[in-house]
């Protein structure tokens, strides 16, 4: 008899995102891209010397311990070697006691090395904003300290499906909407395994697994943003528009961004062409270009020019956009970070005061 | 003193619009695009020959009717000539009284030509799609019949971010989500200038110009998914993510229409290089594209081969990708309308059985 249906689903999600890592190891390691026609095949022999060093980046919640335990589990069976951290925030009394209860149910699944690090989180952003950057510092660090090859999350169907909908909240189009990335950072030090996993399914694993989990409040309380979404947002958006809701979205997160890397892709090749030899922007030449593509090269030209990204809005690249394709004598456009934007002789001036 | 603000907003609306059709009209006549940086200018003047004739679709609800008004306002002011359409759906018993009402106010308006139509609505598609093509339908007929210009339609922003929404729940990407076009069908022979007007304006304005309206009990009923997504996801959503949700979605939508328009611009140049000489598809030259890119090339040619548009969904054109890259000898994939994918010696076939 196979493992429950929950254990299969995870395990496989992982195999798959540590056979990836493995390629990308041997790619590294020996400089050439596999031709695309090649049939994969395990690249870990028994017998092998270690290979690289897969970390998982655990909470105690139940998505991180499932995926804990499925990389304890196909780690065995591939040449990787499992760790695991656990980040105390310090955000509640006695988070410390809970990331060693975490920490020791990581080594009992035989997962090594097992670290606790605990942070100090800032403000800056928000607090939601301040708990990632210091978590993802921590993680940072423990990977370049045990010389990590990836670090898992834990994010899954429903989390990635509540970001497509925070994004789509901010209005700023494709990019916004294209959720986490399943592999990010540099080298793709990040992966995440579970992006087409349900939340359920990652309960339930632990649940048949007899693995025991603990439930942040943070995520239950009303205060936040995601939680409010998670509870009332998306079950009244799947009482209105029906169950596939969670999938659509996650989803559309992947088509946006393929659909944004391409768009970015173009932007950049033609960045060059609509300039002059001095690197001014031709105004003919930027209204030649399609919107979406005009609008990206204004983006970067405009951050380029010390606007930050952060506060750069999509009605601010529009009021810039309004110079090249609805002119009429428009004044010079004042945009976040002290940039100004005006047309002057066909050519469109920005720059920082 | 100066009308209203939201009588004012409704009638800067409608004024855009109808100098848009005119200056379409008169591209059309003398077939020259003016040039980007030329100031618009007024096209009518006093005393000119009867302008275009622009019509108003108008249920008698509340935003059709704030536009018939608007439309009759300004018609006067341009050398526009305005009228009315009213469709009688006959789903209500009355539904030809309350059309006869309708028009007898549009023409109190001033407005001439106006119609009250009765159409029969089919079953094709669920209720509202079937209502929605018998209306566009007797639509047509009019603007034929009467040599109109341009018809104009009161969708607010309200009824763009819940048609994003929904284009979400589809889970098809980019194009999904870009809602509805300002100007759409044949000759940009719809209109919608109430895009940026939110639903409470139009009813403002209704309010203070003391025009009766009427509210279809359609619009309240649980039975539709439109409705359930008004009534209870929306309000959810503004519950969870704050009150700038409409304005976020409408703006997710001119951003997706653009993105979209590009991409599918991207697919059709790049269609005959990636084919050989007898017009297959290769592999190679395919895997070398943008995923974006390649996907819609995809998606077209299934299209082009027999699959039906709108049973052809994302993950059909994703498992015809996968032939593509990642290769592991896969057998044929079946389609939606008997279309059969397949690779074969570099080239990626693709027949109806």
């Amino acid at each position: 008899m196979g493992p429950h249906p929950a254990v299969a689903a995870i395990r496989l999600a992982v195999r798959r995102v540590l056979h990836d890592v493995l390629h990308d190891a041997l790619v590294l390691s020996d400089g050439r891209t596999p031709p695309p026609d090649t049939t994969p095949r395990d690249h870990a022999r028994e017998g092998d010397a270690p290979g690289p060093l897969v970390l998982v980046a655990c909470s105690g919640g139940a998505d991180s311990m499932a995926l804990a335990s499925a990389l304890a589990f196909e780690s065995r069976k591939l040449s990787v070697r499992a760790g695991a951290v656990t980040v105390d925030h310090g955000l509640q009394p006695g988070s410390d006691q809970r990331a060693a209860e975490v920490a020791a149910r990581l080594t009992a699944m035989g997962l090594d090395p097992v670290e606790a690090v605990a942070v100090k989180v800032g403000r800056e952003g928000g607090p939601e904003a301040a708990a990632r950057d210091a978590r993802y510092a921590a993680l940072d660090a423990a990977a370049e300290r045990h010389g990590a090859a990836a670090i898992l999350l834990g994010h899954t169907r429903d989390d990635q499906a509540e970001t497509v909908l925070l994004g789509l909240a901010r209005g700023s189009g494709t990019r916004s909407l294209s959720g986490m990335a399943a592999v990010a950072g540099a080298h793709g030090r990040y992966r995440r395994p579970f992006l087409q996993i349900d939340r359920h399914t990652a309960r339930k694993a632990c649940l048949v697994q007899s693995l025991p989990v603990w439930d942040d409040p943070h995520n239950a309380d009303p205060a936040y943003t995601r939680s409010r979404l998670r509870h009332e947002g998306l079950p009244a958006l799947e009482k209105a528009l029906g169950k596939g809701v969670v999938e659509a979205l996650a989803r559309t997160a992947e088509l946006s961004r393929d659909d944004a890397d391409a768009l970015d892709a173009w932007a950049a090749e033609a960045d060059p062409s609509v300039r002059d030899e001095a690197g001014e922007l031709l105004c003919g030449k930027l209204y030649a270009l399609p919107a979406a593509v005009r609008r990206r090269v204004l983006r970067k030209a405009l951050i380029h020019a010390g606007s930050p990204a952060g506060s750069l809005f999509a009605r601010h690249v529009e009021e810039v956009d309004r110079l090249i394709t609805s002119w009429r004598g428009q004044r010079a456009i004042n945009l976040p970070g002290r940039v100004e934007a005006r047309r002057q002789g066909g050519r469109l001036v920005i720059r920082q005061s």
